[in-house]
């Protein structure tokens, strides 16, 4: 029987938090909340239920949850998408990705993926029978050779993924990079695939750019988005994708063959939800206060840090401490230690490997001062 | 741009929806029952979410979800699938058809599809660049013509696609058809797609026979199964799918790059509600009274009928009344009449119309009793 993706192992979020559970460990490991989401989200989708939303939903989403989609996005990042035409709801971000990637790469295509990534998108590109065009982020800090991506392009190239802020290295792409990109892609058909399910959890003086506020980029952007990440339900699957018609009405043939629709009563209670803009707007601050806290508990290890300027995860550079690679030193922490996190090598190109671990710091304080002795010990 | 599904239209049962809501006509296309889903089943969705299932569930599902599919179709089917490698749940019976199509089926290879036949499955195959090769069930009884299937089976025959109860026409497959089926397959490599999303909704002395419970089938077949059409709640959108481990695990190489998991609150609400056989051993009695009643309502039309075996749809054959189109007619019957069914013709092959129109019995009495009016006046 051939395979299709003959190279897919078990995926490292998985191994992981089995890992975790086997050893009893801490696990800040698989990106998820260990608190909860919002009681009031929760009776939503009760009186969804009730009031009787339980039928399919229209392909593309309901047009109550398209506005306030549409609305969030013209008002943070000044696009405004109609809602009839350029918004789909989808089983969480990881389908959207997977429907943009299923409906434009075919066969030959070259698609131009930042490394390390998020590990979907290339054993999606494989599936499509395209070929993947990996540029490493170069050193500690991840900086985007541009020279190199620009060497990269093609008349092959159909695609290219950015994420940001961006998993695992907790970057949050500065407007000279989204810039340069915008640069970059002019005059070409290169469509832009921008994975930003972590757009509302950036800190500091970082300012969340969306792909969606470049002209040049949004009329070939199609932008991912989840509410899993936003409101702490990553188990609800639920995210959506906006993008130009022309781009939309291909996304929109594949997702009638893949599922037809999304939850019904849970998309009813999102358009309930989202009217209230503080239920997003909050996010920064809240995970600001954690990640400062999980750093001010760890800054007296020899872990080296660079505070992660997005996302919920921090990266530690355990360097000073040994010179194991980061599988076998992540391993070993679980084993040992008992705590659970995820070696940055997995989304990287082979080789690459900077002695760097990602935490999850989407976890309550309790958990984060029990992750911190753990790391106090190891120091 | 180049569309990887260039002849897709807009979903003849979105179209349909959508006309029957312009003419506010009375809506028996599209296939979902317009009463209410089990208040208890809700009230268990609402304590998991309370109880705080809200997050990542495992790629293949949860394990008592698992547990209780695989019991369910052990006692139905006298087939056990291992529920750690042989089972995996979707985001409805769609997504499991997807997987299986995308998990199998390569370039250039064929697959058999009995017409008419669900639209879903055509634009699955071209979208992985597979060759439909159709077999058009004979007459206004849907027979099938054994001889050529074996015929149209080739070196290239990756996968045949069977649906039983059969959905657009009613038929119940007997156990001659998938005794005969199970010969013609032996020792080919032919991957048995085995769409069963009907089959609790079995009538009279009819029997649903799953392709689990012939070994010569069981050991090269997928079948997929859904809560929606069987718990009254198509708009959530979960289902399942079983097979031999050496498949299960292609397809959830692909459901993990698809969407990684599936809605957590209510797999676990299905696991518990599953433990009442009863909630599903009774629907066939449930919607034969159903189909009863709306036969009995229509018999002095000048419609003919033959009862439907399976399924919530009951063909009506109007040759008598005009010779008309089947899409034609079913437009007539919208735009002048006030009622919406989906003529049969769009899931055959072009050229094959029976005069037959499809209707949806899955709808109260009150509904199934006006739709009866109009069809006597149509009469
Ligand atoms: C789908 S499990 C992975 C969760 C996640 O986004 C991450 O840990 O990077
Ligand atoms: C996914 S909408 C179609 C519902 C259905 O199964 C049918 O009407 O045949």
């Amino acid at each position: 029987l051939p395979s299709k993706l003959p190279q897919s192992k078990t995926s490292i979020f998985t191994v992981m938090s089995q890992m975790a559970q086997k050893h009893n460990a801490v696990n800040l490991s698989q990106g998820y909340p260990n608190f909860e989401t919002d009681e009031h989200l929760k009776d939503l989708v009760t009186k969804a239920m009730k009031n009787g939303y339980n039928q399919y939903a229209p392909l593309a989403g309901i047009p109550e949850l398209r506005e306030q989609i549409v609305k969030k996005v013209e008002t943070l990042h000044a696009h405004a998408y109609d809602m009839k035409t350029e918004v789909t709801v989808t089983n969480g971000a990881t389908q959207a990705l997977f429907l943009a990637i299923t409906a434009f790469v075919h066969r030959g295509d070259e698609v131009i993926v930042l490394k390390p990534a998020y590990d979907s998108y290339e054993p999606a590109i494989e599936l499509n029978g395209g070929k993947i065009v990996p540029v490493q982020m170069k050193g500690k800090d991840f900086q985007i050779d541009w020279k190199e991506v620009e060497e990269k392009i093609s008349s092959r190239t159909r695609m290219i993924i950015i994420n940001t802020p961006h998993n695992p290295s907790g970057r949050v792409f500065s407007r000279e990079e989204m810039e340069h990109l915008e640069k970059l892609l002019k005059g070409t058909g290169i469509i832009l695939l921008s994975d930003e399910v972590y757009e509302h959890i950036v800190f500091d003086d970082h300012k969340h750019l969306s792909a969606s506020s470049f002209a040049g980029l949004a009329e070939r952007a199609i932008v991912c988005a989840s509410f899993g990440k936003t409101f702490h339900n990553t188990g609800w699957k639920m995210g959506y994708c906006v993008a130009p018609e022309i781009l939309m009405k291909e996304i929109q043939k594949v997702q009638e063959v893949n599922v037809f629709c999304v939850n019904h009563p849970m998309q009813k209670a999102f358009a309930e939800y989202l009217q209230t803009p503080s239920h997003y707007l909050d996010l920064g601050k809240f995970y600001q206060a954690k990640r400062d806290k999980f750093l001010s508990l760890v800054k007296d290890t020899r872990f080296r840090m660079e505070p992660a300027e997005g996302t919920y995860f921090q990266l530690l550079d355990y360097s000073e401490l040994t010179d194991e690679k980061d599988v076998d030193f992540s391993q070993r922490l679980i084993t040992e230690f008992g705590l659970a996190s995820i070696p940055v090598s997995v989304f990287s190109l082979p080789g690459e490997d900077h002695r760097q671990l990602r935490f999850c710091f989407a976890k309550t304080d309790e958990t984060l001062e029990k992750a911190a002795e753990i790391l106090m010990k190891v120091s």
